[in-house]
């Protein structure tokens, strides 16, 4: 471990959080080959956000030779979805899919419900944990206030930050690059860190750190948030027709009526797709882009089949990989990841057991 | 399972709660080998008012053939004792030495911390579990009001009930004996039984049904609650002279202040341990003792040398059996106990994890 502590990744998907690290370049330069960890939750079918707002940022991590270990959190994928579990098996198995054909086959993939140890952690964790601490979280708050389609107030969801909090220290993991919202998270984790040294008197637990992240949002198809209740979200995996059929008559700057009406990039969200897929880095294209959206040389239809060529070049070796991959070798992957994964829980979990002088 | 469902024992010791069904014999006289589960909090050694509170109905319970299992709970025991554990592991020992002593032997005699799957099913419980059924628990509300020497204000002692929910219906108990107090720590297993089949659409879980019971309640030697923190306790397990010590100085009927002086059994703490420890049930002693107090034939010295050669009667046999089994002999009983709960445990485990529709 190069000098002090930094933190991992961890996000959590389909929860409205999409995170991206705008440092990291930073401050993986000083951290090489440090314990990274991320999670994502199996609500859904991912879609092209999280492939460039967290995918993509795990890529980056993997590649630049850190010891990274992502999960599929479905045990967290119940706190706000037990009411409709019919598919959670399915997307999970497709999430590795998933994240096998993104490139992400280098890091420990890994399932949670296959890891019984977070489970136990959890527990010993909510020993120690003061109910005040998870009652002021903000996100608590706030999404028991704004989140009325679903049901919250279960005491998982209460319990979410404790699990998180097992999820990540089991690991030992350096440090958590969030969102906003999601920095009180990991401070409640530093402190369960802290307190469970304390109380038992060993240092078994660092102490991650944040890595303070902005998110680029990818607007839906619509103009709206990319929402799936919105039914206006683009897959990551599909196919360049269907993607066609999305991109084309994705929403624009509003305020360009006519074709004769200069545009504005900036508002723009189809111009946040061009960022996000590479356009805005070859110069050519960009000025094409933006000379001829600002000047109305060009029209928005021009404009998205540019979009498109740039999204299938990023896109097809990933539909392609995916295409590939047999069920049975994603089997395989997982069970190797749960059991790598297994391994560095379970001795994470001796120390804990013999710090606790607890039996088992 | 003969009839309708009918429930085992659960019982917390050294929560202030000790408990012993009167109706049991009714009961499991229509309920010959049911399913019975109860546990124990390994929070110090074991006195005489657990052993005729709780152990004599676990014996009894296994004695007439049921399927009985009792557990060491140690996850339990650091929802009030995190703070100190440096005795956890010889407690949980020196509880399953104790049990063994006692003849719970034919019982499946284990350790909740061996069995992990206990915390997975929390976890999974916790996220159907609305909050506000937690929160209404009447000892929860109570203890926080009342128990100022310990800190109770962490998460695991509101999760309490959800844990015990899992140790229940893992094993697909019956039904639990229980005090009074503890009722509604049933009602709420039952409650999550149903909303767990509920949700997931499928007979998971038997509601098991608590037994209510009253507690023979033996005071400590100074009259006052049997309590560690008076120092006022009767252990299990000590010898002769040591019980002797105990029990000549134990404070009787307050109002016999003379040798002189009738005395009145029902207000003597002594009486009560006669009634315990058999001199009740035997004619001859019993009119002895009750003649003797109220006719101020007897003192409390003669009452009290009595008391100690029946509860020695009683005792001796188990501390012969404490004092012969091995260290090792211990260990083994503790691991085929536990291999044998995790077995049951996993099998309702795979039925859990099918029912969610969970990958692992």
């Amino acid at each position: 471990m190069l000098g002090g502590r930094y933190p991992p990744v961890f996000i959590f998907l389909k929860c409205g959080i999409i995170t991206k690290d705008n440092n990291f370049e930073h401050v993986t330069g000083r951290l090489k080959f440090v314990r990274i960890l991320s999670g994502i939750r199996p609500t859904g079918k991912v879609h092209v956000g999280h492939f460039v707002g967290v995918f993509e940022n795990w890529l980056k991590l993997q590649d630049e030779g850190n010891d990274t270990f992502y999960f599929i959190a479905d045990w967290h994928a119940l706190t706000t979805h037990y009411e409709d579990t019919s598919e959670l098996k399915e997307f999970t198995f497709d999430l590795m899919k998933t994240l096998i054909a993104v490139g992400l086959d280098k890091s420990t993939l890994f399932v949670q419900s296959a890891v019984k140890e977070h489970a136990e952690l959890m527990v010993l964790f909510s020993m120690i944990t003061p109910l005040s601490w998870l009652e002021r979280v903000p996100t608590y708050k706030e999404m028991r206030q704004q989140i009325t389609s679903r049901d919250l107030s279960n005491a998982g969801f209460l319990m979410y930050p404790v699990l998180q909090a097992a999820d990540i220290l089991i690991y030992k993991a350096d440090g958590v690059p969030v969102g906003e919202d999601q920095v009180y998270h990991v401070e409640l984790t530093r402190e369960i860190a802290r307190r469970f040294n304390y109380i038992f008197k060993r240092e078994v637990f660092p102490e991650p750190k944040e890595l303070l992240s902005k998110v680029p949002k990818l607007l839906g198809t619509d103009g709206r948030k990319m929402s799936k209740s919105y039914g206006n979200t683009i897959p990551l995996i599909t196919t360049e027709a269907e993607l066609s059929k999305m991109v084309m008559p994705m929403v624009t700057d509003t305020n360009r009526k006519r074709r004769s009406d200069p545009g504005n990039p900036e508002v723009c969200p189809v111009w946040d797709y061009h960022k996000a897929f590479g356009t805005a880095d070859k110069p050519e294209e960009a000025q094409w882009v933006v000379e001829g959206c600002t000047q109305a040389k060009i029209g928005c239809i021009d404009c998205k089949k540019l979009l498109l060529k740039n999204m299938v070049q990023k896109l097809q070796p990933i539909w392609d990989r995916y295409n590939s991959i047999t069920d049975a070798e994603v089997k395989e992957a997982m069970e190797e990841g749960n059991e790598k994964a297994r391994k560095v829980a379970q001795e994470t979990m001796e120390e804990v057991r013999e710090a606790i002088k607890i039996m088992y």
